[in-house]
């Protein structure tokens, strides 16, 4: 995906390529100060159990308690609370099926703008429900002959509004970072963060604010098996696309890494590891029998991860990056059946 | 069931009917002090659709995620800590099918003693385990030819082992109402609590400490419709005994009052209301689905009393006790399939 001419939010985005990181530490406390009283600020769980299995100290960064379900209202509110008057008073478009619709949705109430969500016309219903319930106008496209991204695109300029992508930008970038930064204010120093990785955006976020604050602080990014393009472009060195993932995990199919995330994770990750679908099933069980919350499959990835002992070398102390609790019962039913 | 010979943990326990209240306020503070550290001081969790579906500022105090996954942790502990060191050096014995069994199991350890623990030959293997995990002795019975009250009492008796009842006792009481003084040190002032009432101790405790802290609260008690002994005894004004209740809120099936609860609860209790199975269920769907936590039967029974609207009149703020979380996957897919 290249940049057209389409008006992103805020107008100060930087061009990538430049050479200054897109997000610094200072965006993501700017980001964390107007989320203040807006975000939850999540509750971070402990688990013995877990710690005996594990072999570390986890700190679980509950972001299924996040408004909306999910990490996303962080990045979503913090680029909208940022347009400019002009832009505010125009609207905002956003396209996804997922958790980024219900934030940019509810992130438009919350700043008292409008928006347009695009959505495929067999997205579930629950999801179309929350969105609308969010007073969001919703365009409907038939996802096998039509291309979201142009409709998206056509939208914003035909009514001049502005795109609010779900990865990236920097101030969706910078919102998503304050859950490392809070996550790290109430623990303190930790060896190692695991961080599921999609498009990439919670991950630069949280390396940016984690590094700052703890040196030497190992970022682990986790992918699904079947859509691992931040391990095979880190090992490139370049942006590469795999094949659609097909995998649980519909919250982290991207298919390449994001023009200004990548280069971000490129300077800050150590390294991504991958687990498979059952692993992700069975960290999904783990978190209801165990730790007692519901957690979707990209939110489940990153303890995942750490169960099936993917963490080379546990630290003392790790940080888990739970991002997400959008399932409804019967998929979940499915899904673990 | 009256009190025989039988040795009980502590040696201060205060007769029933002497007139002085088995448990104040200061017993709470007491028991918080010990527990410190201990316990996991669980998180208070909001959810703005519950506000807005019920028009009250819900506070869920979440003792699902209390060590053992229920409350019950809090008075087992507190009891045991209170042991003299002979009574610990014996070691203790308790009999339950349900969460109190791994909670004296667990206390035990911690307290550095040995604890028996009687059970139904029938018991869930994932109870048996969980319990013997935690270094219990597991003693089991038959429950359709004998009577665990007098298993416990004769292995009591023959081996010098102090009694640790599930909620009959002062130090239980006074160690389950830590969670309605951690709730409002959190939350401030509340104009209600709602609290599920099976044999009475979290709700003696919780109203000991409750009504200490902000006078007039309304103490609201929650009780299965099959097990409406509480509700009944407190109309008659004596304890009175119902059929076994039959109920999917295990955890709330007593069909009396205890001698010890009973009384706080009538001084303290404004008063009782009840909730179907189908309430419950409802309840446990929006806990999985909305707040994304995972709640057992009897721990969702409050907050399907909130959801089905039994709160009249509700004042500006509400806590919720959610009292646990301990049901497997497939017990869960069983009831909300």
């Amino acid at each position: 995906m290249t940049e057209g001419p389409t008006r992103t939010a805020g107008s100060d985005r930087p061009e990538a390529g430049t050479g200054a990181p897109a997000v610094t530490f200072d965006d993501v406390r700017d980001a964390a100060r107007r989320l203040a009283g807006v975000a939850h600020r999540t509750p971070v769980l402990r688990s013995r159990t877990l710690d005996a299995r594990t072999g570390t100290q986890a700190f679980l960064k509950c972001e299924n308690f996040q408004r909306v379900g999910a990490f996303k209202f962080r990045g979503a509110y913090h680029a909208l609370s940022r347009l400019t008057p002009e832009e505010r008073a125009r609207g905002v478009v956003a396209y996804s099926s997922g958790n980024h619709a219900q934030a940019v949705a509810l992130a438009a109430r919350e700043c008292g703008t409008r928006a347009v969500i695009v959505m495929p016309e067999d997205a579930p219903r629950a999801k179309r429900d929350a969105t609308a319930g969010y007073g969001a106008e919703i365009v409907t496209y038939d996802r096998y002959t039509q291309d979201r991204v142009a409709i998206g695109r056509r939208i914003a300029q035909e009514r001049g509004l502005a795109l609010v992508p779900p990865y990236d930008h920097p101030h969706v970038i910078a919102g998503q970072g304050t859950a490392a930064l809070e996550l790290i204010e109430e623990t303190g120093p930790l060896g190692a963060l695991l961080v599921p990785v999609g498009g990439g955006g919670l991950m630069a976020g949280c390396a940016t604010a984690a590094t700052a604050l703890v040196p030497g602080i190992r970022m682990i990014g986790v992918e699904p098996e079947a859509g691992d393009d931040t391990r095979r472009s880190l090992a490139a060195g370049h942006r590469v696309a795999v094949p659609v993932p097909r995998t649980i995990a519909d919250g982290q199919a991207a298919d390449t890494p994001g023009e200004l995330t990548f280069p971000i994770n490129q300077r800050l990750v150590d390294s991504v590891v991958l687990v498979t679908d059952d692993e992700i099933r069975t960290a999904m069980a783990f978190a209801f029998e165990r730790l007692k919350i519901v957690v979707e499959p990209s939110g489940a990835t990153a303890l995942a991860a750490l169960l099936a002992g993917r963490l080379a070398a546990p630290p003392a102390r790790t940080g888990v990056l739970v991002s997400g609790g959008n399932i409804g019962l019967e998929r979940f039913r499915e899904l673990l059946g």
